[in-house]
């Protein structure tokens, strides 16, 4: 199949959400215009996602079958097995993230937190144990971890970074107010609550003025 | 001046925060080329976006002077006197976006947060009182609060997001995993942290499969 963009990729991801949630109210049958309408999106791009990202066409009149094309969408969002997740620093933001994450997300397993301070090692959090920072480099290769979700002070973020991808981490979620410079390949998704604010209070003020 | 894109403020709020990294750091004039490593760009779209975004021209050889240019990046990012804000949804997330935005934005007030939990109405967090849902109206209103951030549940997003808009909001921060459908102006800041996750971990394992 082709290279799918990232933006396709975020539809499919909720895409599948919404099917979820369909499948939870015993929803069948699903038509394009109505996923359109629930993802704020277009039936023709409905249809070009699903055929192209997914090999998944609709019938006439009925649409696509629920959970047939749950599946087929985690089938290539999750790949065969799920990615094994790292959270880097156990502060409030990335407390707030493993809250919101953990359990919920079929193709993700977190298996491993760390933190520099002393007192949050050796505890666990949702569930999953939280390292001192020198292990990283063990615990990422021996779990095969290739994701890693940053929640750390700005200023260190590059160093964890370099740790992380040298260990073979290749996708990275980085809440830290800084860009990081990634290797090739890496693929990096900011999450910048700072630049987000600051924009939505920009637009806000354009559109109260207007 | 033009209307500034989405992608622009958001370059420039970038732009701002490295800017306030080399005050404190003593530096008085930077180049374009420097903010253009710093912020992952190129020099000539660095010298595009403050140009025509900002209204500043660099000199040749000394580049800009950074206080000065920290000021004009503010007065288009704030306005002349900042944004009102509220949070809604003090759980986990809100809790984290508080602590990680209070006191740290200058063009950003943190007026009030909401809860409908009866147990953290009449507290304080981070200096912001909490209100209950049902003040969300009068307190929007009298405030002047033209910015919300969401930190609730996908299930009632949109019935708080239709009382926010009612009562004068016009850019709405939403962390709850739904598509908000929002009125013609009203600008939404999506961010999914789920979606931004299956996301990074689909493209972490392309990486490395590739």
């Amino acid at each position: 199949m082709a290279e799918i963009s990232d933006k396709t990729i975020a539809r499919l991801s909720l895409y599948r959400r919404l099917l979820s949630d369909l499948l939870e109210d015993g929803q069948t049958q699903v038509r394009s215009h109505e996923l359109a309408t629930l993802a704020n999106g277009s039936p023709a791009q409905v249809r070009r996602d699903l055929a192209e990202a997914v090999g998944c066409q609709g019938r006439p009149r009925q649409g696509y079958d629920v959970a047939g094309l749950f599946e087929s969408i985690g089938a290539v969002l999750d790949g065969p097995s799920g990615e094994n997740v790292a959270l880097v620093g156990v502060g409030n933001l990335g407390r707030a993230v493993l809250a919101y994450l953990a359990g919920r997300r079929p193709g993700v397993n977190l298996k491993a937190a760390f933190d520099s301070d002393p007192a949050k090692v050796g505890q666990s959090w949702m569930g999953c144990p939280c390292h001192p920072d020198a292990a990283i480099p063990r615990v990422i290769r021996e779990q095969s971890i290739r994701v890693a979700i940053l929640a750390i002070p700005a200023a260190s973020a590059q160093a964890v970074a370099e740790q992380l991808m040298d260990a073979g981490v290749t996708g990275l979620m980085n809440f830290a107010p800084v860009r990081l410079r990634a290797r090739p390949g890496v693929f990096v998704e900011n999450i910048d609550i700072a630049i987000s604010l600051e924009k939505t209070a920009y637009f806000a003020r354009q559109a109260a003025e207007s």
